[in-house]
């Protein structure tokens, strides 16, 4: 990879490339956004260069698209005819499935989906860093498992171990489903906790009796919808699947309050969180 | 206020105590517990004196019961006849409604219901500290309003005062109502949410992809079973209730989901949860 094109230069794209520098990487960093985005990211040394898509594809290597999921979407037919023969398009979109199968649009390189298991609360350029990634999971979501022998492949997993990540391997279809229960089912629990809370006429009084266990549970109800508007729109079915679950383990729950038969429910909850930790160490 | 007698020193108990102390109570503390816990409580000095029940009641001007809920519930027709006249009971049981009701055979003195809004991760006297209702709500549900007048009662509000905390008085049935939408229901949503995860096929890897957010979300559902058993069984009906709600306010979600409209869902819950950040200031 002598030349790297970052299309969406926000935190997770400016993070990458200052990661690469950090690893090492001493080709050119081509950064495709806005002229304010890049004027940004030329002040950080994120990118080397800003250029119009069409200008940057051509020379690049590996384009890496960090951009939000819809925009990720609507670029594959426009980027197809600009792509170097034999280059890699990745992307960190956090969803896959409508990702990959869009993808197949792609026809001069290769494309393999990427979820950097990355983020932090504020958004932009401005917030990138270098060690963004580091002992965070990098999920790679290859169309067909021999992708992953391709050279081109290789190479990138290479840098996504150089710049601190742990790679994962999954096909798109299993990553939509853990994600939704890993991330969004969390999310949803957290927004419509907060949003039952909010709509009782006890909500003024809440904030004053409140303990930190109420502060940890509404914590990702914080997040702005424009975050996850697209995350929902592109995983419905997984989430919807992840909702019921959830609804239905709350009805057991309830059915065992009223039995006070909880004790094992209790039990199966505080071992999983244990286990939790203990594999996040 | 002269003498003291805190009935279960354990981590409130223990704490109450030495809040005493540092708020400059200058009077006798007795403690009735166990000889194991009265020899640790001893020798850190959180009491004066370990003796039991019928001996310490006679003396104490005020009986502070800090055991687990059902032992209060237990202990009320044997505590009455050894009361001197006019003491004030209070507790500092998790809920209320049940206490109070139970309480109305304490004839000799006052009783006044309490709940420190406080506690930490572990337990015992051991775990005991002077500041732990510093900044802390401590809810108070006299029976009726006007015991808010008594001499004992006044004196024993400028203590809580004194250790630091903020006194908020509620009627019982209130307070139960509330504990259970900003306390209960956020501890079995965390535990729905572990136990459903821990259910899933794919369950094994949801620990390798876990990001920040699934932490915070399933920190409630580490608590053990026996310190939640007793309020899953005096406030059922309230916590059955705040289930419901939270239930139904997930299927609508569900259809929102679906009909791509969560978006004043998300708005509602994120200003419910900046809102309760700026009232914990």
């Amino acid at each position: 990879v002598k030349t790297v094109a970052i299309v969406g230069v926000g935190l997770i794209g400016g993070s990458f490339a200052l990661a690469l520098r950090k690893a090492g990487f001493s080709g050119k960093i081509i950064g495709v956004s806005s002229p304010r985005t890049i004027a940004e990211a030329l002040r950080l040394k994120a990118v080397d260069e800003g250029l119009p898509l069409e200008e940057a594809a051509p020379q690049s290597d590996l384009i890496y698209l960090a951009q939000p999921i819809i925009r990720i979407l609507e670029l594959f037919d426009q980027l197809d005819p600009h792509l170097k023969p034999g280059a890699l398009v990745t992307d960190a979109g956090s969803t896959k499935m409508e990702i990959n199968e869009r993808a197949s649009v792609i026809r001069r390189g290769l494309f393999l989906g990427g979820h950097p298991m990355a983020g932090k609360e504020s958004r932009g350029v401005a917030a990138a860093e270098a060690d963004l990634f580091v002992g965070r999971p990098y999920i790679l979501t290859p169309s067909r498992p021999a992708d992953l022998e391709e050279p081109s492949v290789v190479e990138f997993l290479d840098w996504v171990r150089r710049i601190g990540s742990r790679p994962i391997v999954l096909d798109p279809a299993a990553h939509d489903e853990l994600v939704a229960l890993a991330s969004h089912l969390p999310q949803l629990a957290s927004t419509a906790l907060a949003a039952a809370l909010s709509g009782q006429p006890a909500a003024s009084k809440i904030g004053q009796v409140a303990g930190p266990g109420l502060i940890d549970s509404t914590r990702l109800a914080l997040s702005p919808f424009d975050v996850w508007d697209d995350i929902l729109n592109t995983n419905t079915a997984e989430i919807d699947k992840a909702l019921a679950t959830y609804i239905e383990t709350l009805q057991q729950i309830r059915r065992e309050l009223t039995a006070g038969s909880l004790e094992e429910r209790f039990e199966a909850a505080e071992d999983f969180s244990k286990d939790l930790r203990r594999k996040q160490r």
